[in-house]
């Protein structure tokens, strides 16, 4: 019979996925090249040469040497080669055996979300999120609590975290850099962030695990390095996805790294490996992983969202909106005109900007822009912009 | 704080496993090509051309094109050219909205059982049946009962059928060609278990789904055709793997086919991409979808089985075991020659003949054996097949 749970879930649709329809429903009458179409965080260059040249090299090989079953566990040569990037990269000591390659960052959060909750415990997140992440807790049988955000700087609002830490909370989830805000993580927030974490452990007498949702990591801006939350805090579960970094989303390939010091650090990748047997997602798809394997060094030419960046952020600043200045993805996160965010975001839709009212980011009153497109579609946005602001709102 | 329940099925190996990784380790020690190892149901030979240009032409194209994310229901060509391809093959008249891709039958299977029950429904199966249905079932929270085996042929044992499907039965999960025991449903059978459902639904009110698991379809023996199932049974869903007809295991690609007059035929598969989101599955691999729909009427050469099965079947027969003639597959299903076939297989391995006890199929006394090895190998383990009987049970 008909699951109605998931019948009923079709009625909801995502605020994000209905903008970006109209804006190719509006491109169809105008002209895409006339809408400044913000809503969807799609990689807007290609991937890198590399990994082209990886994948056809690879299909040159005996088909049977690429083609057959991954261990449940998923591919050692590849597993392998991921340790060995993150250890030379953040200074850690991975082996193989911590590596569990998924179907992008969806499956790595996932399966690092089921092998250290049951159902019915609390996972912890900051706003602003990524509103994916409520089916990927819900799917758990996990609640999501929200700590309401620090809108100064959107680092974390210390206070609100240390309340909302309740012995019921079995792992914590953070995303730096951060969808939508485009913030990262200062260290001291890391640093913070952990200390605190140990704290609740050493008082509830219980593991509470940081999970960290990682797919903006090679994306910083103003050539900062980036703080690698696992460095700091034992009990982590770094969640990556190649989607940004090579541009390659459609292919579903990421991994969880388990910090060798977590407790049972050995026995999470096979209990990924049992998860999968269950839910059917199982192993990434083989030559994606091999391919992948070959260029971890490599990423696709991402200047373009810092250039995009400054040229939003400037503007969006010379207009008197109040925005923190993102340190890397491709996001940035301004505070509406008026108190409704959507009413805002309607407005701007005569101007032909499509702009995400940022209510289900856990943060009314703000609007997140996707700026992943053509840097001349930016400047041409400007005018718009400046249109919409000034005959909605006065500023001129 | 780790997951207890995940962390309790590492202790359970599967008995296939087992005896493949002793076969690797055997191998070492007197060279693989000594070891008779017909444990793993992998593929032996490679995908075809077409498979392999279609993939290498892709990634000539622009990448923007092959790597980006697919919608949720997976790509609309990819899903267009596959129910052309199944409406000419089988006379249906599926349109694109009722193709789901997925991560293999894994995946398929796995979509199609939250589909259609809720946890706490039963799951009614035939033995023999791979026992990977266990962890697929139990996954979604469902219980898997099953149907007693009808040991003189292998199609369906009716009467226990009738039996066991009670008004708390919500799916029916069929494998045919089936593995183990090889056999493909006869459409007398097909149409008897069509006629039975049907009736079940009228006395009960209530929609009951077949599940037909169907990646050995292309894999059929002395010419026969198929029957499809879903011709037979308006609430089927079919699904697929190409794993085997196109020896891609590790590429992880397949489907779920929603028959055109089930109920709510056209909401499943947007209810699928809805469960996607809660067990981070989300589509295959994009160039994967895409490479595949390109070759969608090709197989790789699967001869080789055929020539397999009539090697063993004429001598397992010769030497007096009791076994079904295979009518597709890389399986064979005897019945050993004592009552513990765990024993009598433990005892093979004497003669460095790896074969698997059936009773993690539901048919215990039975072992089985996978074929799918180079034929060469095939002919020299007879020599073994025959020592063996001859030494440990004095038949010459």
């Amino acid at each position: 019979m008909i699951n109605v749970q998931y019948k009923q879930m079709l009625g909801a649709k995502s605020v994000i996925r209905e903008l970006s329809e109209y804006a190719t429903k509006r491109g169809a009458e105008i002209g895409y090249e006339n809408v400044y179409d913000y809503s969807l965080g799609n990689p807007s260059v290609p991937c890198p040469d590399g990994y082209t040249k990886a994948i056809v090299e690879l299909h040159k090989k005996n088909p049977m040497d690429i083609h057959g079953y991954s261990p449940s566990t998923t591919l050692p040569s590849v597993r392998e080669a991921v340790a060995d990037s993150l250890n030379k990269r953040f200074g850690m000591d991975y082996k193989m055996d911590h590596i569990f390659m998924t179907s992008g960052a969806a499956g790595a959060l996932s399966h690092a979300l089921r092998a250290v909750t049951k159902p019915g415990d609390k996972v912890l997140t900051f706003a602003p999120f990524f509103p994916e992440y409520n089916p990927y807790v819900s799917g758990c049988g996990d609640e999501l609590v929200v700590v309401p955000a620090n809108t100064k700087d959107f680092q974390i609002n210390i206070d609100a975290f240390k309340e909302l830490l309740t012995e019921d909370v079995m792992a914590v989830l953070i995303n730096t850099p951060n969808n939508p805000s485009g913030v990262v993580y200062s260290k001291e927030t890391i640093e913070t962030l952990a200390d605190i974490l140990r704290e609740a452990q050493d008082k509830y007498g219980h593991d509470i695990f940081l999970i960290s949702d990682e797919p903006y990591r090679e994306i910083l801006f103003d050539g900062q390095t980036y703080t690698y939350p696992s460095k700091y805090y034992d009990n982590t579960l770094s969640c990556y996805s190649f989607s940004k970094s090579l541009s390659l989303p459609g292919e579903r390939i990421g991994y969880v790294a388990v910090n060798p010091r977590a407790t049972d650090a050995d026995l999470l990748v096979p209990m990924m490996a049992q998860i999968s047997r269950g839910t059917g997602h199982n192993c990434p798809a083989s030559s994606v992983q091999l391919a992948v394997a070959e260029v971890l060094e490599e990423t696709s030419d991402l200047s373009v969202y810092e250039t995009n960046m400054n040229i939003l952020y400037d503007e969006l600043v010379k207009l008197g909106f109040e925005v923190v200045r993102p340190g890397g993805t491709f996001y940035i996160f301004p505070k509406a005109l008026e108190e409704d965010a959507v009413a805002f975001c309607k407005k701007a839709l005569k101007y032909d900007l499509i702009l995400v009212p940022a209510d289900s980011f856990g943060v009314p009153g703000y609007f997140r822009m996707a700026y992943c497109i053509d840097t001349n579609k930016v400047k041409r946005s400007l005018d718009a912009l400046r249109k919409f602001v000034s005959e909605e709102y006065g500023i001129n």
